[in-house]
């Protein structure tokens, strides 16, 4: 039944066979991989708005060089990444660029830190396309975090269907992105240009003073532009050939469209003069100034949000591959390198839902609350790839070996500068988490990864003498829980695997042994009983207890079973009317650990009930 | 862990010799078994005002009218219960005597309606406690439902750790609320009778007209005075020795305490022509008039509280105990037979609480929304129980039978026509739902007991050959994951018991059964090894369809098994790092029936990890 639902869902299981390699021209591969970078440019100018708006109209003068440094960082950025591409043309994600060039500590703290931002680009890219929409639509203000709640259950449940054809259906929302925010930038240029006279702009009091402090929070903040970036070096393989080419190509033209997309908006915020209200988004209030209120607004708004919904759709791409090679690499549950009905990493994906619901639940689906966390990571990401491929380049040694470590090396210094800007700006205000969460972390990568070296050493066969011996023979205990048909086929396997058969009876109600005493005698005369009395009324400690007490009375190396009877109901329901007793006395005698000898076996013997 | 943490809560367990039977004295039986009757005194006042209060002023001039003819009712259904006291002493609960004198049918139906009264006393008694205690602290007037839920969650606190000499300490709520409220009521008479002016009433506006109907309403609601009446021919073998005399002499007293109050307060809230406030009871207004703001007015509110949740943990006593008899009449799951570690029914107090949470939450904590379903139980019950003492009393023909009966007939008959009346002016106002449950209920107390009778029949050895012998062989089947120690144990195992073993593979991840092939004839080549693909990635379907096929191509009468290696890590944390698979694979095994032949046999074989 749950089964059924669940086939609905989800959609009927795949066959391995059917896993596929798909390559992407380059039209396809900038909308497979830009999205969350594009979309970036939604929070990223909100961000250095409202990291201004408190110093006033004179902080609001400052927002166009801030974006302009923002656009240089990613040129530098973009620069590096390219260089990541020719040198790891299979697919170079920071976590294996860190851990091969770096070690397996800063390996691992890449690992960390790029968990964190994808989880923190499915969060921040939802909260931000919310905010969106009810900048369109207000009323629908106080419902943020269930919206981008339901958002989140969509997407998870899109991913867990595994559509192979994702990547047409979400170009859609990327070019419509490009196409009318483009449009609209043009529109503001085309009108700055001729002059067009606005109605004089509020003058926006100052709660702040301007601080080298506050430009730099703001600087940092609007960082998060960057996110995304790396996306394309991390899928080189998917391009057509030759790989690496298109791959860089793609690379330049997103980082145009992002660059022009990003400056431009500041830019026009600044020139226009825009001020949004509390429950809008400073790109919404933009688009307002510039079409007005009717449909075309509708219409940036609309796409804004589906093209955040598509970025955090990346996540559940990258998040659970990345959490399969860290699990291949044992340092995460190895449950998370297994395919799932549909071909797609479910458990990762399940993982990544529920900490992203956690994430907009404790942040109460603020964009801003969530900003420092995730620039944050992200930083942290890039400038150990970056350092990663300085060590690449030197090892390598082939032609401008020098040239290209000197790029990486640059943008590791400029992602590392600002990660620390980052780090030291908005220290309060949420970047301590990240300080804390990687190193936890770490710990538990490598307390997996023990776990999993200590088991593989304990089962290898290595030092086993080559031949096995059977057993010297078999002891069995019987629990019964009464005499009835339920126990007869119990007796006779018993009687087949061994002679040394004990019946054993525990006595939770007093004086019900006697009764179940003659009748045992009367069918079993052959099999001793032994009635146990049980004080507390429990089962399972007075029948651990006897088991112990019995093995050390024999004393020998005979190996020692307990046979167990159960009763199965015909239907479902009628579990609920009868004890789980034998669920719970398996369980008790699979976990009870021996302190010498062969552990106990347990054999259950089901009797299927016909009605 | 958990394990100790519920230790702390609900105390060490209780041997089975620690369950003894404590007698009451007269002073003591009274304090247990009338809160439930003594407090209804509040709610019952409530709705005779919130029925007439709608007519204005001429309507609440019938309160007292109203209040009288429920203290005759009253009058006569104790008369009727001190008859039932003295023909069962050893305790009649209206189940026990309807099910005897009626027969099965209205048994289960008085079985049911005692459920449904036992739920509606809780619930019914916490949201009136509860509004006790926001009429004296208006500002918890919007926690209202959280409050009555607390309340439970602490009786059923108390309950489970199952408190002996909880006679002693209810005691004192219930004394206190007698002596306050008795006091409160002879103040007011004196008052009364010294013509203390007291400013004129306001006039209450009538919304609606004064018609039969609304009077018919207002008296059976009013009948909720009437519930526990009952409880005390419940406990007749509580009481010290003669117990159906001092049982007899405390339902009198009880009777009396009860009008008296009852009507004192409805005559005294008639006279001074109290009015209640939204969020105020009526008995809070009164005592308000009476004694004004000051410390009194708060220890009356309190008191009224407490002696309400002592009347909601009667049904903590009542549920359970009432639940265990329909268990061991095979009525309800026999889990609710089980006595937990306190010596107390832990089940069913569990499903009791659940039960009212539910209520409570569906019903918004409101009294008012509760007492039609309250009343329809309570009177159905009573009823039934008067009912069967006429049967009882004709059957037994025994001295002045024709009296006895004949009080039980007119109990049967007013409790009747009561129950006529809460059914027609109530019915849309939630006493259908009585209507639904009540049959709901006996079609599930039906089902449960035929499938009790269908498993015995299955499970007796009557008609079995009295000499059993062994099985002809066991075939085993070795499912295994991968070619280490773990599984070596099993293989073991498996020799000694058979010399027909073929060990399975299931190829979940294309490419990796040659290698486990090659390892397994290198260490084991006595024992063939199948490889079975798995197109899906999944375990337990193919390898379910392996041991059909198996099954068949053998068709033999060998008596098959699957031997399970498992590996048992040495920390409970580290489960989570490995798959439940083997666990999956036991469920589905137990439950996969076989249209002939014996079932499978399911062999686990623990291999415990050290570290």
């Amino acid at each position: 039944m749950i089964e059924k639902i669940l086939t609905f869902i989800v959609g009927h299981p795949l066959p391995t066979g059917e896993l596929a390699h798909k390559r992407l021209d380059k039209i396809r591969a900038l909308a497979a991989f830009s999205p969350d970078a594009l979309s970036s440019v939604a929070y990223a100018s909100q961000e250095i708005y409202l990291g201004l708006v408190v110093a006033g109209s004179a902080g609001l003068r400052f927002a166009f060089p801030i974006a302009a440094s923002v656009v240089l960082l990613l040129v530098i950025v973009a620069f590096s990444y390219f260089q990541t591409i020719q040198g790891y043309p299979s697919g170079g994600g920071s976590y294996k660029v860190a851990y091969e060039n770096l070690g397996r500590l800063p390996g691992q703290v890449a690992g960390a830190a790029l968990m964190i931002a994808y989880l923190l680009t499915a969060a921040v890219s939802l909260t931000a396309g919310v905010e969106a929409l009810v900048s369109a639509f207000p009323g629908l203000w106080q419902y943020r975090v269930l919206l981008a709640l339901v958002l989140l259950l969509l997407i998870l449940l899109i991913n867990l269907r595994g559509v192979q054809e994702s990547g047409t259906i979400m170009a859609v929302p990327v070019y419509l992105f490009i196409f009318v925010f483009g449009g609209l930038i043009f529109l503001g240029l085309g009108r700055e240009t001729l002059g067009v006279v606005s109605e004089p702009a509020p003058i926006v009091p100052a709660v702040a003073p301007i601080t080298i402090f506050l430009l730099l929070h703001t600087f940092s903040t609007g960082c998060t532009a960057l996110t995304g970036v790396e996306a394309i070096s991390n899928g080189v393989p998917s391009f057509h050939p030759p790989e690496a080419k298109n791959a860089g190509i793609t690379l330049v033209a997103m980082a145009l469209i992002m660059g022009f997309l990003f400056a431009g908006s500041v830019g026009l915020i600044q020139s226009f003069q825009v001020i949004a209200g509390e429950q809008e988004t400073i790109l919404s209030a933009l688009a307002r100034k510039l079409v007005g209120n009717g449909a075309i607004y509708y219409l940036i708004q609309i796409s804004t949000l589906l093209v955040l919904a598509v970025a955090a759709n990346t996540s559940f791409v990258g998040f659970p591959r990345l959490a399969y090679i860290l699990a291949q690499d044992k340092f995460l549950p190895h449950q998370l390198t297994i395919l799932g009905d549909r071909l797609v990493y479910t458990n990762g994906m399940l993982l990544l839902a529920g900490c992203t619901a956690v994430l907009i639940v404790v942040f109460r689906g603020e964009t801003h609350a969530l900003i420092p966390l995730f620039a944050s990571g992200a930083l942290l990401t890039y400038t150990l790839s970056q350092l990663g491929m300085v060590i690449h380049w030197t090892r390598d040694g082939g032609k401008g070996w020098l040239l290209k470590g000197a790029i990486n090396g640059l943008g590791a210094l400029v992602t590392g500068a600002a990660l620390l800007v980052v780090g030291a700006s908005n220290f309060l205000h949420g970047a301590w988490l990240v300080f804390l969460l990687i190193p936890g972390f770490v710990i538990v990568f490598r307390m997996i990864h023990d776990h999993y070296q200590v088991v593989a050493s304990q089962l290898t066969l290595r030092g086993l003498p080559p031949s096995l011996k059977p057993y010297p023979g078999l002891r069995l205990v019987l629990p019964i829980s009464g005499v009835h048909r339920g126990v007869v086929d119990a007796v006779n396997l018993a009687r087949t695997m061994s002679n040394r058969i004990v019946a054993l009876y525990i006595e939770m109600e007093p004086g019900t042994a006697e009764k179940v005493k003659i009748k045992w005698e009367e069918w079993f005369p052959d099999i001793p009983l032994v009635i146990e009395p049980s004080p507390y009324r429990s089962l399972v400690g007075p029948l651990l207890a006897f088991l112990d007490r019995y093995d050390e009375e024999c004393n020998d190396t005979t190996l020692a079973g307990v046979v167990l009877p159960e009763f199965v109901p015909a239907q479902n329901w009628q579990r609920f009317l009868h004890n789980q007793q034998a669920e719970l006395l398996k369980q008790a005698l699979l976990y009870r650990r021996r302190q010498h000898g062969f552990q106990r076996v347990i054999i259950d013997v089901p009797y299927h009930l016909k009605r």
